[in-house]
């Protein structure tokens, strides 16, 4: 073989090699996302009663995976904040998700309350002319007034959720005076107007917490939020209250039931 | 007034003012995630149909803003890669976020028929024996073979998700030869088994990307991710399908109807 045809030779094999390295690193990274997948909803539903996780080895012999990918799994759920490793204990849950259901319309005191009490900061409260796309939703003329809110929601004095609220000020002025710190606005609308609410549309997304928000919520700034836009109608159909709420994504899951055929 | 309390005087102004500065500017950007909230809905839905968002100037007098606080809610929305500035156009909308439905169970191709086609890549299909938690979701022996997918799926060439799938072996088989880079698996286990879907349990989370899924999703370490988790069941109630979900949080939201009473 000439010389020049070994170099190449070598060099392919060289590439080869560190293709192959790249395709186990690969492998491994995708087997810990799905360990991972699997562990996860364990943790977030308690499928580990005393708080903590098999040690590493057992985990390994379970789920058929090697030590190093049972560690990269663990990995990817320390860095979401779900566990922690502690010296001589091993791997323990320390996620703090609530569940929040996508079946029924329930404010967040009413969602919560087996997971203790929620209390609202008021930051913001009071009157504002109503810009078009929410005098549109809510169905005032355009330029009046509505009744704007902003509050910062914990649950057993963490930070959940950061709410915009946007009411018409027939209904919202009697809010005023009302005790928010303590009550679910749905509480409060139902009680003053004296009906039921109805339906809700809402949409929700994925996105990074902006610096502010972050700071408002107390997470790191790009943390991933639940942001849910929810617009909510008396049972009689009128709109009554538009909300954007940004739910910190470690502290929340929300979960429904879906049909093929409605 | 001796030179020390002038000194402590001073300091204290000082303080009075970096706090007065403190606040002004917690506001602005209160009053631009506020602003930014109503433009991300409009601009999701089409509200400015010739894709261009009104200049800074008329977006201020229509929402009574300042131009410093419309400026800051346009970068919140770039931030977001929901809008970008051009020189001498002015700030246009490139969002590219899809609207996936939380009302009917829907593959999604059939979801997002209307906004173009979705091919899925798929990185790994194989049998695996079924973990413990799999196999208890899915109602099959623990350690029995179930089928293992996992796809890259694309709208139009853009990723949109990366979905994990586990299927029981006996259903799963026929999909081994089955043309699962055009087609739903959803359309696919109704066809295989003559039966149609009956309902799915979900869950939706907001997390950020680890490093991995972020590369696979084309996507920013970190960014936000829907991650949704589902199981999903024939019509006569047998688990057949658990999937594991995460959405790039910067191409999908999701909509739906809660009501207050079921």
């Amino acid at each position: 073989m000439p010389p020049t045809d070994r170099i190449r030779d070598h060099a392919g094999q060289g590439a080869t090699t560190v293709a192959a390295h790249r395709a186990r690193r690969r492998l491994r990274a995708d087997a810990a996302r799905q360990l991972a997948d699997l562990l996860r909803r364990q943790l977030l539903t308690d499928g580990f009663p005393d708080g903590t996780l098999p040690h590493e080895s057992t985990l390994a012999a379970e789920y058929r995976a090697s030590r190093n990918t049972v560690r990269q799994a663990l990995d990817l759920l320390r860095a979401e904040g779900l566990v922690e490793r502690l010296p001589g204990v091993g791997t323990v849950v320390v996620a703090e998700k609530y569940p929040h259901g996508l079946d029924r319309l329930m404010g967040l005191a009413e969602t919560l309350r087996e997971h203790g009490q929620v209390t609202n900061e008021v930051r913001t409260m009071g009157p504002v002319a109503a810009p078009a796309p929410v005098a549109d939703r809510l169905r005032v003329p355009a330029g009046s007034d509505v009744l704007y809110i902003e509050r910062l929601r914990r649950l057993n004095g963490l930070p959940l959720s950061l709410d915009l609220t946007y009411i018409p000020l027939d209904i919202g002025a009697a809010l005023l005076g009302a005790d928010l710190e303590n009550n679910d606005v749905f509480r409060l609308l139902e009680a003053i107007t004296g009906r039921r609410l109805g339906h809700a549309e809402i949409t929700l997304e994925a996105v990074n917490a902006d610096a502010n928000s972050a700071a408002v919520l107390e997470a790191p700034r790009g943390a991933a939020v639940l942001m849910l836009e929810r617009l909510t109608h008396l049972a009689d159909g009128r709109p009554v209250d538009l909300e954007f709420i940004r739910f910190r994504g470690d502290r929340i899951s929300m979960s429904g039931l879906l049909h093929r055929s409605l």
